[in-house]
């Protein structure tokens, strides 16, 4: 089985960000780590984005970690960075960033402060922001989370995007966990490239012509995902298994704070303590958390990979 | 009767921005109308709020717009800006900028972009930025609106604060519209100046013990809101019949999307359609929901201020 052509498809992990003991981002880590990635299954990487804490930092650290991404050897085409702010003047200054950068395609949060704004007010604002940044190149892939953003991307706004910007309006990565939505997105929309930002749905995105995952388990389970991608391109009948086996592991996960549990699971994994430090609002996990994630992940015959993280 | 002493009290307008064609902000329009509403009526300003579309503007916009206020002569010490954003990072650069300018007391919103992260990761926010800041002569008011941030902040968190940040932490504006959170607050945080975000509860904050009111609506119906004050006050028994008349205004504009109500009030009232613009994702009004809030504001009889937002 194939997926449609899409500017960008398969297994992308939302990468985590590491941070130094003051909180500052961590280049050279960031830099091991998605090199880690893209080398352990992963086709691309949506890095700053919800798990990345991209709105924990200002818009210059934002900058600089992409900076240092592409000038550490990171292909421009294997990016998909979050570039969406609250204010949407500061959304199409790390857009420009990115694409002077070779970065072509973002994924972008719609301006998330003001509540129950409809689609009238989104529009304009995802019209705003494309025209000022007025770059041919550009590639926006819609972020819905309505459980962080509180502000739901709906289909009539989708299409009426789609509809004006063609070519641009690139695809969505949908973290709703509503199998409906996402699986209704990539029925209507032929071309859009759809991702699930739940691996639990890696294979039924696929199966009704959805582009494939971006999530942040894939931190520490690409492998597997892209195991389950190839067993299904290969239609040779483990893809279901591989699938169960994604699911549980992110099951065990997400009983917790998600970036914290990837932070402790990537801590104990590089035996790297720093891996733990995380921005406020968002705090580690405790001794009792930690020990009971690693129980639950124990239960579920998922084999943690040895190295991650390391610095180049 | 009396305000107990806090640092702030009064009548406070939640100030609009007024913006130019391309969006960008009208510096001499944002004195003048802060000017005028110091002149009629307001005890301070809250600028840079939600209706001042602060979260619609970059750090480096909003920068600009309180110097632009200290230059023109606005006194530091009758500002109450916003500066509480997704990030700590940009919070403390703000919080440090309006230190700068003389400018002591600020609104700070808790960092809104990750929802459900309770009163640890709250707590942790609120003092890196206090410990960044590192300034004995700020003061914190804090900013629950929990419709529009998504994030909550309890009494638990906020006696927390109180007692690691003794003077520091100053006060509330509570936007919530729930009476009986404000008033607790109130009643239970002596020395902790309780603003009610809600026109039609001023007399009632006054009367627990509250610093007052801090309202969008206060941006065309200070002078009615100073009255409401006054009364209450002098003890002259009119303090009701205001207060009566205040919440109907409040009431009509409030049917409508609130900025731009207000916006189109300001067109309407000034003569200067310019008043319209507003930053995606708010819209303005469109003419027949114009029409209708001024049908509303008619039946309540309360006579809108002839000359608003004159610039210098």
């Amino acid at each position: 089985m194939v997926i449609p052509e899409f500017s960008h498809s398969g297994v992308y992990a939302a990468a985590l960000t590491p941070l130094k003991p003051d909180l500052s981002a961590d280049h050279a880590g960031l830099l091991g780590h998605c090199r880690w990635l893209l080398d352990n299954g992963c086709d691309g990487l949506a890095v700053l984005g919800t798990t990345g804490e991209a709105n924990s930092f200002s818009g210059s650290e934002r900058m600089s970690m992409l900076e240092a991404l592409i000038e550490g050897g990171v292909p421009g085409d294997a990016l998909l960075p979050g570039t969406g702010c609250a204010s949407i003047i500061d959304t199409v200054e790390l857009t420009r960033h990115a694409l002077g950068l070779g970065i072509t395609s973002v994924l972008m949060l719609p301006p998330f402060y003001y509540k129950g704004v409809g689609d009238e007010g989104l529009f304009a604002a995802y019209s705003e922001i494309i025209e000022r940044v007025g770059d041919d190149r550009l590639r926006v892939y819609l972020y819905h989370f309505p459980q962080m953003s509180a502000v739901p991307l709906g289909f009539d706004l989708i299409e009426r995007l789609i509809e004006n910007y063609p070519g641009i309006i690139a695809g969505m990565k949908d973290s709703s966990g509503d199998f409906a939505n996402m699986s209704g997105a990539a029925r209507r929309f032929p071309g859009f490239a759809v991702f699930s930002g739940s691996d639990e749905f890696l294979l039924d995105i696929l199966n009704v012509g959805g582009a494939g995952c971006i999530t942040a388990v894939c931190n520490v389970a690409s492998g597997l995902a892209a195991q389950t991608l190839t067993a299904w391109r290969d239609g040779d009948g483990r893809a279901d298994d591989l699938q169960r086996q994604l699911s549980a592991v992110r099951k065990a996960i997400n009983a917790f704070p998600l970036v914290a549990a990837l932070k402790e699971i990537m801590a104990r994994q590089s035996g790297d303590k720093d891996w733990r430090n995380i921005r406020p609002p968002l705090m580690a996990l405790n001794d009792a958390e930690a020990a009971e994630l690693f129980n639950r992940l124990a239960q579920t015959g998922y084999c943690l990979p040895d190295v991650i993280g390391d610095t180049p």
